[in-house]
Order: C-alpha cells, then sequence, then structure tokens
C-alpha cells in the first residue's frame, strides 16, 4: 500500500512541475513577445507630442461636479476644463469596481483579460475572507505581459509619473516600477484598507496609518513637482494622477473641512477640484497647457454617497450608475472648446486613442477592447463606429450596449430585498428611459435576441482565450 | 419524577390559559371600545358629505405617471386629474411595503401599530420559508380593534365598497367584510401569490389562476358599477380601488399590450390610467365628480421595474424611493384646481383629514399617527404643522424626516455589495440633495442629535406600546 501511495505521490508532483514548466514557458513567450512590442515603439513621429494628464477620482459619483449636474458641491476649476474641452456623457468605465477599471484603462482592455477580476486586499485573514465577496480569489496583480499606457509611453520618450492609488497589486511584478512608471508616490491600494502606506516608488515615505486629511495636499505637491521636473528634463510626460477620494473614509484639510454644502463628501470633492486647479495653473506657468491632453474623469459610480445623476444603480452594479461617470477631456490644441458628446465610448478608448494620436502602432499579439476616438474628440458631432459596451460583473459580463439599447442577462437587485432577484432578461431603451426601469423585451424581441447573441458570443470567447491572444501560442 | 413533571405541565398549562384568557379579556375590551367609538359616528353634519374614491396602485413609482415626470408612459386621465386637483410631491405611503402601507392608508396608524409588520403570504411552506424575509412572522392579518376609514364612513351613513387588492389578512376577522366594507370584489392577495383568486365578498368568483390580462377591466366595472348602483341608492360612497399593479407579474389586455412605450410595464400602467379615466367619467355622468374627493396614489416605490424619478432607492428601502410617492387630490368644490405643493404629508393625513372634513371625531383610545391637512388641501400656499415622517423598516422606524432634513439611522445598502452596509447615522439635506447622496452629520451635528433623540423616543415608545393605546386598562 506505501508503495502505491509512494508511486502516485511521485506521479503527481511530476504532473505538478510539468505543468508549472508549462506555464512559465508559457509566461516567458508572452514577456517575449511584450518585450518585443515595446521594443519597437520609438519616438513619435508627430511634430509636439503633447503631455497627457489623466486624472481618475475613486468613486465619483455622475453628478458629483457641477458640469455634470452637482447644486450643492462647488467645482469651479473642473468647470473650466469642461469648458475648455470637450464633455463626454456616455463614458464608461471599464468595470463598476476599482481594480478592474484600472487595468481596463491603464491597458486598453477589460481587466479580466489582465486577471483582474475583482478587488484586491491586502494580505492577511480578513482580505482573506473578503476575496469572494469582491471576486479576487486567487488574485495576486495586472499580469505583467499586459502592457499599459505608462510602457509604451516612456518608450516613446516620455517621462511617466504616478501619483495616487494603484490598487493592481503589491509586489513586484505587479508594482507601478514594473508597468512604465518612473515615479510613484502613492498607496498600493484604496484608502479604506490597512496598513495605509504611502510609498515612493519602492520605499516607504510615510509608515501605516498614513495622515489622510493632509493625502490631497501631498499628492497635488507630487504632481506639481512632476510636472516642474518633467518641464525641466525637456521631455513630454505622462502624469497619472489617481485621486484616493471621495472612496470611503472621507477626509480633507483643514481649508476644505466643513466647507462645501455636501458635507465630508463634498469638502473632499471641493478639495479635489482645489488640486485640478493646482495642476492646471501648473501647466499654464510652464506654458504647455495648450498642448496636454488633460483628462478628467472616476473609476466607478458613487459607492454609499455621492450622486450617480439622473441613472440607476451606483457601484458594483450593472445598471448605469455603476460605470457611467464623468468624463472631460480638454486639449486645446487638438478637441474644440466648450463641446459635449453623448455618443457612447470607454476608459478602454484611451490606450488605443492615445497611441492613434502619436502614431504608434498597438500590439498585434492581443484583444484591444478599447477603440480609437480621436474622430470623436476632433469633431463632437462625428458619430464613432457602433461598438458594444459589456458590463463586467462576477468574471462574466452581465449587461451590454449598444446604441440606444441595453441588454442586461439577469437583474442585480438593488433594493433591500436581496434574496428576490427579479429574473432577467431584461431590455432597456436608454434613449427613452435612461433610468432602466422599462424592460421592452416583449416589445423589441428582435433587438433582444440579437444584443442576447452578442453577449453570448463575447462571454463564450471570454471563456475560451480569457486573455484575448490572437496568436498560437 | 413523574409526579413533579406532572405538577410542572399542569402549572404551565394553568399559566398559558390564565395568559390567553387574559388576552381575549383586553382584545374584548378593545373590541368594546372600538365598538362604543362607532357607536356615537352619525350622519355628518355638512351639507353635501362628498363621495370618496381612493385608487391605490401598487408598486407604481413616483415618475411613472406624466404628471410627476414620466415620459415614455402617457397617463392623460391621471394627469387631468392633477389638473383639476392638487399635486402632492412630498407625500409618503406609511411603509415602503405593502401590507402596512395599506393598514396605514386605511387606519391613519403606521401598520405595526395594528400587527402589521410585513407582508402577508398565503399560508403554505414557502410562504412560511419567505415570512422571515418579509417580517411577517407570525401575523395573522389586520388587528379587528383598528378602526378603518370604512367602518367610521359606513357608520357615517356612506355606502363602501372595495375592488382590487386587500393584503391585510385572508380569514375573519381580517376580511374587507370584518373592516366595513359593504362591497368586496378582489384578491386577498398580491398578484404574484397563489392561488390567485377572485372573491366577490366572501365567495370565489373567479377560480385560481384567475386571468391577470383581464383583471384591470374586470375591476374597472365592477368599480362603475358600484358608482352606478350607489347614486341610485342615494347615499353618499366611499369607493377603495386598490389596483393590482404595475406590481409583477404584468397584465395588460389586448387593447393596452404593446402600445406603450415603455414595455408591457408601461401597458399595464396606460391601462390602469385608462381605468381611471373610466371612473371619472362615471362621476361626471352622474354629475357628482365636483363634490367627490379623488384621491390618486401608490402604496410604496417602484420594485424591479418602475421609475422612482430623482430619488434614491426603490420599495423596501428607507430611501425616498422607497416610500415618496405620486399622490393627487382632487374634489373641485373643496380644493383649487392646477395646483401643487411640496408640503411634507403622508397616507397617515388621510384618515384623520376625511373625519374631519366630515365633523367626525377621532377615537380617543389610540394614537393617530396622521394629522388633519384640510388647511393645506383648501390652500396649497399654507404650511401644516411640522410633523416628523418615520420610515417604518423591519419592526421599529430607521428613519425620520422633518422639514428638509432627514435622519438614517443606519443604511440599507442599494447597491450589489450586501455584505458591506456602509455604517450610518446618516443626515441628508432634502432641499440641496433630494438624492441622499451628502452625509451632512459632521456639519450639523446639533439637528442629527435632535432627530436621533426624536426617532429613539418614537422607537421606545412603540417598544414600549406598540399599539398606540391612550387610555389605561
Amino acid at each position: 500500500m506505501w508503495l502505491e501511495l509512494g508511486i502516485a505521490l511521485v506521479g503527481a508532483a511530476g504532473a505538478f512541475v510539468a505543468w508549472k514548466l508549462r506555464q512559465i514557458r508559457k509566461r516567458d513567450i508572452k514577456l517575449a513577445a511584450k518585450a518585443a512590442y515595446l521594443a519597437q515603439v520609438t519616438k513619435p513621429a508627430v511634430e509636439r507630442p503633447p503631455n497627457i494628464v489623466l486624472v481618475l477620482c475613486d468613486d465619483l459619483g455622475f453628478a458629483d461636479v457641477g458640469c455634470f449636474g452637482a447644486i450643492a458641491i462647488k467645482t469651479p476649476n473642473v468647470d473650466e476644463l469642461a469648458r475648455q474641452g470637450m464633455k463626454l456623457t456616455s463614458c464608461y468605465a471599464s468595470a463598476p469596481i476599482c481594480s478592474p477599471s484600472r487595468a481596463g484603462l491603464l491597458t486598453g482592455r477589460y481587466g479580466i483579460r489582465g486577471h483582474v477580476a475583482g478587488v484586491f486586499f491586502p494580505s492577511g485573514i480578513i482580505s482573506l475572507a473578503m476575496s469572494p465577496f469582491f471576486y479576487s480569489m486567487g488574485m495576486k496583480g495586472l499580469a505583467p505581459d499586459e502592457v499599459t499606457i505608462a510602457e509604451v509611453l516612456r518608450k516613446a520618450g516620455y517621462r511617466t509619473g504616478m501619483v495616487g492609488k494603484w490598487h493592481l497589486g503589491d509586489r513586484h511584478p505587479h508594482l507601478p516600477s514594473d508597468f512604465g512608471f518612473d515615479l510613484f508616490y502613492g498607496a498600493h491600494y484604496s484608502n479604506d484598507m490597512k496598513p495605509y502606506r504611502i510609498y515612493r516608488n519602492d520605499e516607504v515615505e510615510v509608515p501605516a496609518p498614513a495622515d489622510q486629511d493632509t493625502l490631497t495636499q501631498h499628492l497635488t505637491r507630487e504632481a506639481v513637482a512632476f510636472i516642474d521636473s518633467s518641464v525641466q528634463s525637456g521631455s513630454p510626460f505622462f502624469l497619472y494622477y489617481a485621486q484616493p477620494f471621495p472612496h470611503t473614509p472621507l477626509h480633507a484639510s483643514d481649508a476644505f473641512r466643513g466647507k462645501s454644502r455636501a458635507g465630508l463628501y463634498g469638502d473632499a470633492v471641493e478639495e479635489l477640484d482645489w488640486s485640478v486647479g493646482e495642476v492646471v495653473a501648473a501647466l499654464k506657468r510652464h506654458g504647455i497647457f495648450e498642448n496636454t491632453l488633460f483628462i478628467f474623469t472616476s473609476d466607478n459610480g458613487p459607492w454609499h454617497e455621492g450622486n450617480p445623476g439622473y441613472q440607476r444603480g451606483r457601484k458594483y452594479l450593472p445598471f448605469e450608475g455603476g460605470s457611467r461617470i464623468p468624463m472631460i477631456a480638454c486639449w486645446p490644441a487638438r478637441i474644440p472648446p466648450g463641446t459635449a458628446s453623448s455618443a457612447q465610448c470607454s476608459h478602454l478608448d484611451l490606450f488605443p486613442t492615445i497611441l492613434s494620436q502619436l502614431g504608434i502602432p498597438l500590439p498585434a499579439d492581443r484583444v484591444i477592447d478599447g477603440r480609437d476616438i480621436s474622430g470623436l474628440l476632433a469633431d463632437p458631432s462625428s458619430q464613432p463606429i457602433e461598438h458594444p459596451f459589456h458590463y463586467l460583473i462576477v468574471r462574466r459580463m452581465q449587461a451590454i450596449r449598444r446604441g440606444k439599447w441595453k441588454y442586461h442577462t439577469r437583474h442585480a437587485s438593488d433594493n433591500g430585498a436581496y434574496f428576490m432577484l427579479h429574473p432577467g432578461p431584461f431590455l432597456f431603451d436608454l434613449e427613452t428611459d435612461p433610468q432602466e426601469s422599462y424592460n421592452q423585451i416583449k416589445n423589441h424581441p428582435d433587438v433582444a435576441d440579437e444584443l442576447a447573441g452578442e453577449l453570448a458570443r463575447f462571454n463564450a470567447s471570454l471563456k475560451r482565450n480569457q486573455r484575448g491572444w490572437l496568436l498560437r501560442e
């Protein structure tokens, strides 16, 4: 008996080693392909490559800034950005939760393709207990073979800096420095996760618990310092400023606390607006605002506080309020000021659009879920090619929008009766019914069938080839 | 040993019998008090007592009718009613779920006072399993010693009829005929509960499963027939028309199915609007519309479909969308037409207001939670005396509104992360923040303290004297 057991154990160990070696080989092939892609990225052929500033707020709702409808919160700097740029009123974060949304923003691919299906937690018992609920079982960090905007831009001669919340892994090879950022100043996690430390690159600069009252002040100082040093260096730059607020717990510095008409949430957003103003002022001081593509947006809908505007649902949910977020694209040299578009677009479009603006080809070995919306940014009256948006919930796409129609396979309850999910599917006409209140499936079975088929094909393709590799291994 | 056990058993049985006898005695005292109250109700002293028509829709959202903001649903008859009467835009159902809301509407007291804390289910295994989730463990029906509008009006010489959904108990002494209705035509339960039978008084007229496609047509016919026969009888009348839709499952007759721009939900609401039109036409045909108090409202916010308007939350939740519902009060002889008021009021106010209009005193042995809003109905610019509204969730009040301030003791999650309830308390300013997005508790601790105290006192009084008896037993 012991002999048989021994043989079985050796056999199992052998199978595991073989599987692990195959995994390593596959990983090495992908990493080599990524390296080869990046190696051919050269300085952009365009005359004056723009600077790029990407401000991503955390859990900021659609109607939490003035130019998107806020009444009780004053955001003069963000509003001014909208006046000088384009407001995109049907823009989607790539997921209704934090980590996958950020992965999608930086790679142009749904987070799940890079092994980011849920929210990362610091290691520990509580996190282990939380992970099944946040869809992050077994997740370690953004897959190292993913290509981020920062990596491409660095190869194109940009200085790249990140200030704020990363949330795509907390150790090598999943850190900002592993994904193309020359500078990192910020936290690995959300501000409600402990221990909350502030890093400068790989070193802890502020040990846990970092004071959050002054956090926006410090991040602003770092963002401005990065702009200053970049200008001195003479290189174009990419600044990814991932604001940790208004994610809970809410904080604001003395100068802002108690000042808004919207409680501490409003105070935090007004300080965030001040911070945007400081960054804009730095750009103007250096005379480079005109040729800077300045993006202002949020990672998903509002959580417990915050206003989703006239939309159903909040963070986590496949309703519009979960992932339709405020989006401003300002670039005086290219984007007509004071314009707006309700054309459907998403964070996934940033990667291909930025590369297109710089004349850099996309990686050819993988699906890019976003598409180039340069045309839309140049002319808000132009209609981008119809392209579906998929709503990622728990490792699969639960809904799809194409044009005015949105189809849900099933319903996520947004009322107190959690145990009574209404059986789907649902078809909503977002034009006459922006709040997803009226199921049109019986009146338009053909539309529903078409979208159901498209969604099923997408989910099947994810199951078959989650990573979206286009080339045979 | 057996002797001791025997003695203990006899003792326990004796204690139970004594307790039961005390209960019966208490019940009899209350029933006698109710009978004594009703015995002194006489024909109203007013010259021409108005007819009263109360149309209660089921799960109709705030913005599901044209005059409250619907775009995709056409409700010309309801809109016309609003043009001829008063629109009350801050009116609350007395609970965000069905049965307690109906109890409150008919008695002027929060449903929990009459032993209606949750939703009734037909007896059976499934119902037994459901009851803990719907807060209805051990509930049998509206307490027989409660006094309904129908009972008072019948004693005042009115013919009283009920058409539609009862949902306050399914056997004597909890049926419509036990609570003052001369006629009952309808169902004991919601239209999603099985068996779904239609009764005429105590007899089944349409066995289960009753066809729901033609339900609105049948109910309309009965409502109109009741008006016709009442007019013939020469008595004033009270018609309580509790429409079973747009509660799911949705149905509409051939003439309406597929006709609205809001799916089957919209079709059902448009048929319901037609039904209101038929009732109004009957009143006008008899020349009695002018002296009829016509109320149109809903029992709680929308469930899976339906539009809560620019409000947070839906059915079940303590947010505004759960219990702030459309309300129209039309009475050409008394209420100035084409008016509107955003003064806070509730279904609880109907009982005392109707009694006041007829000069009938309120029962003196019990708390009446509503108050007389005759002044508001006569003059929309008048401000009723400030009076708090309490939001009933799971046998206690979870939130309170007074003026523009609303205080929640804790948060009911309305997103997908059910397991992460945000710890309360919350204070919202409904004037600048109608969507309950911004917690003001740190800016206005005094307001929060005051409301918290008021809410705690109310909950303590409920615990001490849930039934709200005012006299010593």
